[in-house]
Parts: structure tokens; C-alpha cells; sequence
């Protein structure tokens, strides 16, 4: 049995990595570190939890988590996470970060989007970008996983497989991607009430989102060359996933057919790729509550582009459950562990 | 491994069995009937199950089932079961009816709610009522299960303590009970529609409900004498989840402390229902996607009144989930198998 | 052209007597007051007023309200009335509160249920109960409305044929009330984000819910004798309306169809109440957006109880609606003016 | 006092006609034609409009709609238009189609869209494209105007003062629209049903959408060349309402500020287009219940690339609100008449 502790455990993030943990045959969870829930017990914040896991919130302790954890994912705002994550590595732990924190090669990208120059830039040298399906091998290898975001992980398996066949014009690359209010987190802030989000479609920090120089920096890394697209974020009146419509102008001409097989090449073995047949689409409901993520591909004849859509759930395969995913990885547990359920399409 | 048939597994209530089959560590799925999507993959019609049950479709084959399962679920339209189910029964199959047509202890309510003659009265007279947690003795030694309504079960768990102690005027119970879309089917017609729903609630077949025979069968049970109550539906703009809001006059002067410990105490051991503590309530998402049902009271000091708060997940409890509770029992396995899973809140 | 003020003129009841009066064939808008916005454009804060109403947010001057406005809106919260109408009623305005300062006719029932004493009893006994229907000849000679509550209304309209009739047991009546969460304000607090909200429902402050006292106070009148009721408040996730489930206790045996002639007698000429025939019930999507109530009933003749379906917009009908139409009352306008947009359906 | 017909009025867009024409001042609503609802008050099968109107609803008789009619809305299914339109036109009436059979400068793009010859050419030839905004001018002059479909309105307006400015490259064209369910029509078919469509989002009739013709033939007009472009409709979880992000290559540069000019320009003294300030973007909430439409732009610098978010409600810019504004035009009445209600917001 892994060790596991929860820093930020009561965001939406925090408490999905709770839900998945409890329920892991070779996990078991030891610390629920919250600093706003301190002496309540997790159960009483989300009562879901109730006779399932009742363990107490207490405040950040490094040692205790030393001593009592052997893995730690951090759930914790930006920036947070570049100050308390060197800490618990140096302990010699496994930290798995769903912040942004660690997800890039080059510290000075993160600053560039970031605004701000990156605090530790050693460890995160010493850090690995989490997305399972192209980076596994590396990830066995490495202590300190940046997992990646929600929108990235959803808009680059859209776009990898053609990307990496170079079939696409890299300049016409576009992903306009639609993602429920979870994703907000749990701020109490005006545009996060019911009544603002509500009956309602709002694009977002259009052209100017940080999840964009994840997906160049990995789309970039694929292609072999320097990839910029644009990426237009949209809130949904809706709880959970992700849905990214992505287009790419052809530079190979290729029918459906051909764009499907390619993909269903490219994600062959892959558990958690879900391949649509030509002619068939995924939605939301096919993947919400599960870390399935499903990809379908049209090609438009008309105009040799091609239509990648592609949907997860931003809290599990975008956030949670790959995080889990890469504990897995890392523990060299079986990498479907804990995370087979089935999403509830209802 | 007990091998399962499920009937009508394309409805809200069949899938659900089978999402919760399929991952049951002690049952085989074999057999999933559809008239209407016979020679079709279940994850072609629910694609959230894909790669995870992959089962084709079959039409009604009584020998077929009888020869391949050991228990058969029935989420047939209400009718079409006791057509249906006689055949399995002789058959010597353990038969889980998710309909009305085998709740009734008496064949004459059923015809008064119904309004037609049971057709099988004898093997109506050879089921139980499968309210776990009131019959757990003799559903054990049963072979055909009423499974309990949705609402009925949310009302019944919510009076049956207050009842059962002879604590209130049996002439004063309302129960007025606020349920998600899920509960009306997935039948294509108008009333069901996105846009009828959304944005509105509506109470529907005041005083008429056929629920209300089911939970003053229950009720007069554990009261030893007759009860007639209000039973009120009510349409809400969700999918899971049914909160029943209960009210009952005092016979038995007490506080909410006091009835709080009556809850605690009828429920004592049982894994599936939470009692809340005086001065909290449940909500539907506390139990919405899981087998739990949350209860809280409060007492109204000022009238002398009751008003109990209780909350479960419409196809789970309600449906599925308690459809699997009760195999576990006829089947002899631990009674939470497969069940324990938290809901998402999420 | 009566000219208007709206103090509090951001929150969601204030911002819906903006969108009334704007559009008043009678009502000029002079003054927009909004602590938090001031110096910005009210249509920068509901950019669904672009072009149609512009005005700009104020700071709370008294002189300049009096000089420039002839009646006054006052959206404010709870208890910042009471300090605020004083000094606006004593300038010679005409003054609509949307509080719950100013609805008792009885000091004493405020501070019990406000838990402190009112700090304006002298204003507060020149204050009448706006409930239009009810009140009608007595608000005529008002300047100082106390506009009911959104729950009030729907309840005592729900409630007040069959009170005021006799017909009913004064100790039995229960109202199970339902509402969408534009009734919890435009606060930035955690209960009203949309992942707390969406996919559920809830009870909240059971048995003690302020708008209780309105109730009791007004069906008391109208009984002739002191009625105490069980008012349970639902919180649903839509927007607006609260369709409210009334029961009572028949001492006069009727029909569905005595009742609904009791009820269409009871409100015959009444242009916003809406009494629905025996066999129909109102649903939120009837009245949203507008400022009609609609009523149905069902008496259950085995219980001998009736049942009571009432339906408002709990910002129209019940807050800026009914407030307009009050405005239209002691400005001697035609009573409607400004009221008679049908709701939207979708 | 011009006499008005609504054919098909039981249907989202019908009803949405009727209540606008019900509080036109200048309209008189004198037949509703619904072939499902003969007999029935249109005010039984939308209760909202109940005492508002409550006209009966009749089957067709065209010599009837002459007789009594000066204009008719013919809200048809598609294909159903162009067979009973001919001989209302030919009676002398003004009719406004809100399906896709009168939008076609050129019979053949409608034969290549819609799968089958237009059966009346030579009724299409007298008919005018009736998007306000471009096409005043013959509208004016016209007896039979195609209104426009709900998705292209919202796209061309979106795109046309780029491409009229030819300021982008014509090749490089994207919509990604995101429409509520009321979009998808009254019908009772599974995919329109509460539990699918909630809780998802899903693209579809990806490279096929019929409104891509229209957005074709309008701004290829703008350009003066031929243009063709990427259209991907989204279903979203809501009622009103299309948010379309629109993309476009830019050939000659500029900033956010410049396009921002050149939109404000080109949509000077539009009354029902909001072109935003720089830094600011539309909310269909913004626009929702409405006849305004609201355009924001943003350049990306990085890649010289515009991307323009416009949002309209669909069922009153998209369908029934701008069927009044071109009623308005070719009656000679005021443009915004009976039009210029605020959204509602909440």
C-alpha cells in the first residue's frame, strides 16, 4: 500500500483526487491538508464522503507528511505550489502537482505566461510533463509529475496524432474548447454564482489563456518545430468536462476514413483513448465521471481541414485521474488502477 | 460468480443495473435483453460503457435466460412484468422486478392503483417487498423481489422510524417528494423534453400518484394499524435524485434531539442510511450517483410537527442500487458489494 | 411621469424594478443608487441594458433622492432599510420597500422573528402590507409600502381563499415552497456558486425561515383568528420562480371543482392571479417572467384535504413586479401598467 | 393596424412570433395555424400566454389567412414552406418564411444543401434574404423575405465587417457556434430529451450543416469572391441563445482597437447590433430574451489572427424577433417597433 497525502484537499480538484484514492486497491489516505477546513473532517465539507472517508483536515506539516506520506498530489492555486513543492521533494517524496507550476521544459516560458520568473527552477528541472499517453516512459523515471491541465490534456490529444504525422499546416492549428463550471474551482467570486453562469455561454482570456503554451509546448515537441495556435476557452452551464473542437487545415490529403485510422494507429493499446468510428462523435455524457478520454475525427472534403472533437471529464482525465494515472506510473502500480469506472451518463 | 440477465437494460433504470453489475466483484453479466436495440452493442447505445461492457443486445428468450443466469433484473414498463415474469419464476430463476407489479402484498390494492385485475395473482403472492432495510429477513428466503419505488423508498425511510415508535397521528403524514428527470424515463415525448423542464418545477398527479399505495402498505406495517397519507410528485431540473420533505404531527412530545436519536437508533447498523445530526440536513447531491440514503428531522416546537428531510439517488437506491442490494442478500454475499462506491458531489 | 429611484438598484430584485420601469409607460429613472458600483454605467454591471438604459450608479444622497425623485425603491438588504427609509419617508416620498423592515403590523413579530427590536417603530405603524390583492384600498393611502416577500406572496395567495372561507383546519396548513436561486441574491458566497447548486435541492432553515411571521400575519387576518403554519423553504436549481405546495385540513367537505369556484370567486377581477380549472395545474415556466400568479387545487376526498399548487416569479410577482404594482396603485396609474408582458415559456 | 397569421404556431419559433406580434402596437394577431392543436386556445398549450391571448388554434385554409391576413409568418418545418407559400403569395399577402426554402439567391445551392430540386423557383426568385442588417434596402421592396436562420445570423454578423473590409483571408474562415435546445424544435425524439442533452455538450452535422450555404452566399456578396468556410454547431445545456467564435486570418494588420473601429463603423446606427469595447466580450446572457445581437473582437497579435465572439438569442434575432423587424421594414413601421424590450438577464 502507497502512502498518500492531499494538499488543497477541499477544492474541486483536491477532493476529486480524494474520491479516486479512497476507492485505489493499493492506496491509502493518510493526510487531508486543507488550511481553510483545519480540525473539520473532510466528510463534514463534502458529505458524500460520509462513513467513507472521515479523516480529519489539518494545516500543511512537511515533516508529518514526510514521515506519514510516501506520495503527495498538490491541489493548490498557482504559485502556491512552486513554493511548497521543493520542500516535500527534497524529503525524497513523490509529488504529483496539478498546478501549473511544473509543467514546462523551459522556466522561461512559464514566465512569459506566467508573468512572474519561476521561483525554483532546479526542481523543476527535475520535473517530468504528465500526460500518460506520450510521456510514459519518462514518467516511470521521474519523482516530481506536473500534471497537466484540464484543457491541455483534452486539446493536445485531439491535435497529437496528426501533429506527429505531420499532416497538418502547423499555422492553421486552432482549439476552441467548451468546459463546465468546475473548472472555475471553488472561489466564492461573482462569475462563479448559479445565477451568472447560468443559461449562459461566455468565451474567455481569448488569446491570452495559459493552458495555450502547454499545448504549443507539447504540440511543438511532437511536430519537431515551433507550433503556435490559437486557443479560445468557453464556460458552460454544465458541472463537469471538456469539450475541444480543433481544426487543422490538411497538408496531406486524406479522407475520414484515413484521419480515423491514423488516429486509431496512433492511440493503439492506450486504456483510457477511446477512438470514435468514422461518421460518429463523442459527447460529454460519453466520458463525465470517468478519465476516458474520446476522440472523432471528420475531415472536410470541401476545404481539407480536418475537425478533431474531443471530450473528457476536467476533473478526472484532466486533473484528478491522470493524476492518479501517473501515481500508477510511478509506483508501478497496473496503469488503469482505481480509474475503470464507468462515467454515469446520467 | 452469479450470472446476471438484465430485461429492459436500455431504460434509465436497466443501465443503471448494468453500470453497477459490471463492476460487481461477484457477478457476471449474460445476458442484456432490448426489444428495441436487439443485435446492437450496449456501448453503442450508452457509449460511457464502452471497452467496459461491450454486450450485444438479445430479444426476450425465457429458455435462453433461464439456461445462462442465475438472477434476472426486470426494468420493464410497469405491465409488461407480470407477463414477463411468471416464466422466469418457474423457471426457477431468481427474478429482481423493478416495476410495480410485484410490491403488493394484497392483489387488490394493485387493482385499485392499476386499475385492472393482476394477472399473477400466485406468484404475486410468492414475492416479497425488497425495502432492504425493513425486510432483510424475508427477502433472504425469496425468489422474486418487488423492488420498491423510487419515491416510496425516499418516504418510507424518512416516516418509518416516527411510525414505527408510535410517535406521531398517523392521520397527519404528507410527504411531498421533489425528484429528478431520471425518474420519468427516457420515453421521447413532449413532457420530457430539455425545454419543457428546464427553468420549472411542477407538481403532477396530486392525490393520484400510484407510489402513495406502495408507502401505506409500508407505513401500516410498522404502524399496526392503517395509514392514509399525502403523497405529492414533484418535476425538478435535474437528472438524479429524489428529496422527500415529510411532515407529521406529534403525538409524543419531543425535541429534535430526541428525534434524531430515534433515527439513529431504528437505523443502527445500516450501512446504506445516514441519520444526520440535529441542526444539519441532507441535500441531494450528498447522496446523488451512490446506494445512500440521508435523513435528517427536525422538530417544530411551535406546532408539535416533524419534518423530515430525506435524500437518495432515484435509479440507485431507488432503482439499480437497490435491485443489487437485494441480490446480494438472495445471493448470500455481503450485503454492500458493489455499492460503496461514494457519489460524486460533483 | 412620475420620476423614480432604485436604491440597492445592483442586486438581482433591484436590477429587475430597473427593467420594469425602464420600459413604464408612466416612469421616468432618475436616479440609480449602488454602493458598490458607483460611477459606472448601470448597463456596464447588466450589459443586457446597453443602449436602453445607461444611467449611471450613484452614492446615497437623501437630498438629492428628494429633490429629483417622486417615489423610491429601496432594495436593500435586511435591516439596512430600517435605517435608510426613515429619513426618505420624512422628505415626503413615496416609498416601496422590497425589505422585510417594513411588512408587520406588529413591532413585536418583527423583533422576535429579526431577532432585534425595530428601530423605527413609528415609521414602520405608517407603513401597510403591500400585497396588492389583499391590501388594495388601504395601500391607495400609503406613502409607505412594505412589498411582501417572494414566498409570502406565493403562499398567501396559495392559501388565502380557502383561510379566508373558514373552509379549513387553521392548525393543519403546511406550505412546501420551492424556489429558484435569483431568491438568495447576487451574493459571492460559497452556497450559491453553480456547482453547489446545479443537480440538487435542498431544505434550508426549516421551521424558521423569517417569511413565516409574513404568513402567519396575513392568513390570521383574513381567518379572523391566530393560524400558525409549517413553512419548509426548497432552494432548485434554475433561475427564478417558486411554485409553493400549500395543504389544509378540509372542516367543509368540497370538491376539486367547489374549490376551484371558491378560488375563482375569490379572485374574480384580479388580472394577475391566474385560478387554474379542476384537472390543471401551473407550472414556473406559466408565470416566469412575469408578474402573474397562477393557482391550482385538488382536493383529496380521501383524506378530505386539499391541496394547493401556487406558481409566481419570485422577482417579478414576487419583489419588483408586485413593487410596480404598488407604484402603480398610489401614483393612480392603471394597476397593470407596465405589468402585462406574458412570460416567456422557453 | 396590420392584420397578422402565424402558421406553425405551436412550435418554438411560432410561439416566439406570436407573443412578440401580441405586444406589437401596431400588429393584430388574426390567425394561429397549428395542425396539431386545431381547436385548441393557443393559450392551453402555452399556458404563459394565458388571458394575453387566447385565440384558437385552426388548420390551414389559405382563402381564410387572405381574407383576414395582410402578413403571414409561415414558421413550417423546412421543405413543408415552399409548398404552401406559393399560394399564399400569389394571393397577394406578405409573407415572411423563418424556414430555409425562401433564403437562396440561387435554386441550386439549395438543391445541393437540401438534397432535393426547390419545387417553386420561380416564388424563390421574388424573394429577398431578410437579414436586416445588409439587405434593407430590398427588403423594403419585397413581398416574400427568407428571415434568415438562427446560426447564420449570429455568424454573419460576426464576420461580415472583416470580410466586407477585405481585410482577412477569404480561405481561413472557422464558426464554432454553440446554440441552446430550443434550437433543436419541439420535437419528441430522444436526443432532444432532458437527461441527453443535460449535463453535455455535443458538435454535430460537423462539415454539413445547412447553414453554412448561407453564411456562404452572404459574405462571399460581402466579398466579392467566392468563399467557403468551417461552420460547427454545438448543442449546450441551456434554452436561448448562439455564442458563435468566429476565426479569420487577418491580410492586413491591426489591433484589437482598429477592428474594434471597424466594427462600430460598419454597424453605425444599427439599433439591434452592440458592438463591444476592446478588453470587453458578450455573454449570451447579455443578449438572451432579446432582439439585440452583441459583437466583441479580439486580435491576436501572436498570430495574426481575429477571433470575434457575437451572441443572439435565437429564437428573437435568430427566428421570430427578426421576422418583426423585416415585418416592420416592408409595413413601413418604425424598425424597432414592438422590439426593443431588454434580455432579462436572469
Amino acid at each position: 500500500m502507497v502512502r498518500v497525502g492531499v494538499l488543497g484537499a477541499t477544492g474541486y480538484a483536491g477532493i476529486e483526487v480524494v474520491r479516486l484514492i479512497v476507492s485505489h486497491p493499493h492506496a491509502e489516505l493518510k493526510r487531508v491538508v486543507s488550511q481553510s477546513f483545519v480540525g473539520q473532517k473532510i466528510s463534514d465539507v463534502y458529505p458524500n464522503l460520509r462513513g467513507i472517508c472521515d479523516t480529519e483536515c489539518t494545516a500543511l506539516d512537511v515533516d508529518d507528511i514526510a514521515k506519514n506520506c510516501d506520495v503527495v498530489f498538490t491541489a493548490l492555486p498557482h504559485g502556491a505550489s512552486k513554493t511548497v513543492i521543493p520542500s516535500l521533494f527534497e524529503k525524497g517524496l513523490k509529488v504529483i502537482d496539478l498546478s501549473g507550476d511544473f509543467r514546462y521544459n523551459d522556466a522561461k516560458v512559464y514566465e512569459e505566461w506566467y508573468g512572474e520568473p519561476h521561483s525554483a527552477p532546479n526542481v523543476l528541472a527535475q520535473s517530468v510533463y504528465g500526460l500518460c499517453e506520450l510521456h510514459r516512459d519518462e514518467i516511470r523515471t521521474h519523482r516530481l509529475i506536473g500534471n497537466p491541465g484540464c484543457y491541455t490534456t483534452c486539446s493536445i490529444l485531439a491535435l497529437a496524432p496528426l501533429v506527429a504525422a505531420k499532416a497538418v499546416d502547423a499555422k492553421s492549428l486552432i482549439a476552441d474548447a467548451k468546459s463546465g463550471v468546475t473548472g472555475a474551482g471553488r472561489s466564492a467570486v461573482l462569475p462563479n454564482l448559479y445565477c451568472e453562469v447560468n443559461e449562459s455561454v461566455k468565451a474567455y482570456k481569448v488569446a491570452t489563456h495559459r493552458h495555450t503554451s502547454e499545448i504549443e509546448q507539447e504540440l511543438s515537441l511532437l511536430a519537431g518545430e515551433d507550433i503556435k495556435l490559437s486557443f479560445t476557452p468557453h464556460l458552460i452551464p454544465m458541472q463537469r468536462g471538456i469539450l475541444s473542437t480543433c481544426y487543422a487545415n490538411l497538408v496531406k490529403p486524406m479522407t475520414t476514413e484515413d484521419a480515423v485510422r491514423l488516429y486509431k494507429e496512433f492511440y493503439k493499446g492506450e486504456e483510457f483513448v477511446r477512438v470514435y468510428d468514422a461518421g460518429t462523435l463523442p459527447e460529454i455524457k460519453h466520458v463525465a465521471g470517468s478519465n476516458y478520454a474520446a476522440i472523432g475525427v471528420v475531415v472536410d472534403l470541401r476545404l481539407n481541414r480536418a475537425v478533431v472533437v474531443s471530450c473528457i471529464d476536467n476533473l478526472v482525465k484532466g486533473a484528478a485521474g491522470q493524476a492518479v494515472q501517473n501515481m500508477n506510473i510511478i509506483c508501478g502500480f497496473d496503469e488503469g488502477e482505481g480509474l475503470r469506472q464507468a462515467g454515469m451518463y446520467l
